[in-house]
């Protein structure tokens, strides 16, 4: 993949806190800090942000001495903000060089005085939302490497973090696995991807075909899902992702105090088998030898006296190893990918 | 539905043929000459052109005193012109104040002194292959009328001409129908409609909800589908199409001799019976009583004798009526929309 049709981002990052005060508006700064520290060197906080990423505060002199050679905006404009106390401080990073990375929905092109600061430089602005260009539509054949899915009951429920966790169990125990990034936040933290949700939709296969193109036949992609098949806002989306990245393995993710579909109130999540039988369904198409190899959930608002017989209970139930990965991590899942489809 | 979000087409129509000379380069022209005549004035041919769409020939004064609001551009650019030859004539058509409509890949503000000749006489350039902005992330709402939606074991199998011949035959049967367009040649002849395959994928659903949206509880919308599931290269497009739509009743397009999925030469299309059960699976995530009323086969590859046959087997094994459009209409279908679904 090239820069003219994914995103590179220029590591290490500085990572602007502006001044929000909330650490909910604050998840892409958190999730860099949380799963790649080696790429940043350090935050940059104005006066009245309340936030902290336990990262060196620097300003943006020393974080170009400390190597910086993108700021990247860790946080959404709200929570008190509206992005335009940043104004200066953006343009200043832009004037000195630093590329600067954005996940808003707002065009940094439209921060009076970025683009021509930037183009002195030689600075880029880069929106991880927006898709590239010249996606390809999708082939469907087969390509070498083994590839991992996380798919949902919905939006928002690990999915990313799911991969994420998965990709580090695996090279920790030695599986050669990349994490391949379909969202913003993804983005950021691997460097590259592209937002599939984003693509027009006549692209979106083949979009996830470029995400996790062919590799050597031992090489874990554990891609990103997007969405969820019975989200009626979003099923085409993952649809979409799920062929074209014809994973050989899935994860199911879940929430267990889900009771409503997020964008979408009238509906009710599926049970997890439920979903599990309708991915595999769709995803032998592409794939006929498509596997489910465990559940990611998020126990968080069990009580914690409840958490582990949950699991297990759910274990026994659909008969594959089901984890809280924020607690738990992702070894027996990793164990079942081992035994079921060697490496 | 207004402008600023889909598009609504100013008829009558002149239809431009171009220079072109082959049939095949003019499935728009002829699709609207077939569907409505009532909103064409007559078909423009430049020297060389070698197509006859059985209209009054006119020059665009002509058309214009004939009541023309738009010229439509009923052909690609293919079969021996490249469209330059043709730049004159739509300059001459703008500056008289026709609305230029076109479903070519390339953008009419291209084609030089278009814009000012359309600025200066108020025409608008309309692209239908160009999704409106502001399409709402779908709600799932349910919403009040009927629908029905054509899917297809794979594109380009009849979906478009099965929506058009099923309104046809509705209204023809006193039921009130409307057919709703998808794609480029259907927004020309519904005059309206969103290019769904040209949506961010996050809007595919939004789009099929604002495409056919709430209406008289008897009243029937026809969508036009898309793509397949089944087919690797778009079938995101449809799931999102199928969820977005919430139909009440599918009806299933075949091609008997399609061997292999179109885009996708690694793939072969799944037997109707197949087709069917997982539209039925997936449109009953959002419409829990849809229903599948018939089969639209193409049966013009078949050697005339065995036709009637191949549909009859087909009906007894998949016990629903099953017809060529074309040759046979669509009656036995309505038979059996109002049977099961009343009116």
């Amino acid at each position: 993949m090239n820069q003219t049709i994914s995103f590179q981002l220029k590591s290490p990052y500085l990572i602007f806190l502006g001044d929000v005060t909330e650490m909910i508006y604050a998840k892409t700064g958190a999730g860099i800090a949380e799963w790649c520290p080696e790429t940043v060197v350090g935050q940059l906080r104005m006066e009245g942000c309340k936030l902290d990423l336990g990262l060196p505060d620097m300003d943006i002199a020393q974080a170009i001495e400390a190597g910086a050679r993108s700021l990247v905006i860790g946080v959404a404009p709200a929570g008190g903000s509206s992005g335009d106390t940043w104004v200066p401080l953006l343009n200043q990073a832009a004037a000195m060089g630093l590329d600067i990375v954005s996940g808003l929905h707002s065009d940094l092109a439209d921060i009076p005085g970025l683009t021509e600061n930037a183009r002195k430089s030689g600075a880029a602005l880069i929106n991880v939302r927006r898709a590239p260009a010249n996606i390809p539509v999708a082939t469907g054949s087969k390509r070498r490497g083994r590839r991992l899915l996380t798919v949902g009951t919905d939006c928002a429920v690990g999915k990313k973090y799911s991969a994420l966790a998965l990709t580090a169990a695996m090279n920790a125990r030695g599986v050669n696995a990349t994490f391949r990034a379909t969202g913003q936040t993804g983005i950021m933290i691997a460097g590259g991807g592209i937002p599939v949700d984003s693509v027009v939709s006549d692209f979106v296969s083949g979009a996830a075909e470029m995400i996790s193109p062919e590799n050597h036949p031992q090489h874990w992609d554990i891609i990103e899902g997007q969405g969820s098949l019975f989200n009626p806002s979003f099923s085409g989306v993952s649809l979409g992702l799920l062929h074209g990245s014809q994973p050989d393995a899935l994860v199911i993710c879940h929430d267990p105090l889900r009771s409503r579909v997020s964008t979408c109130p009238d509906y009710r999540p599926p049970s997890i088998g439920v979903c599990m039988e309708l991915n595999l369904r769709c995803a032998r198409i592409t794939n006929p030898d498509a596997v489910c190899v465990g559940v990611c959930v998020n126990t968080s608002g069990l009580p914690v006296s409840e958490r582990q017989e949950y699991l297990q209970t759910l274990s026994a139930e659909v008969n594959l190893p089901c984890v809280d990965p924020v607690l738990d991590g992702c070894d027996p899942i990793v164990d079942e990918i081992l035994k079921r489809l060697g490496n």
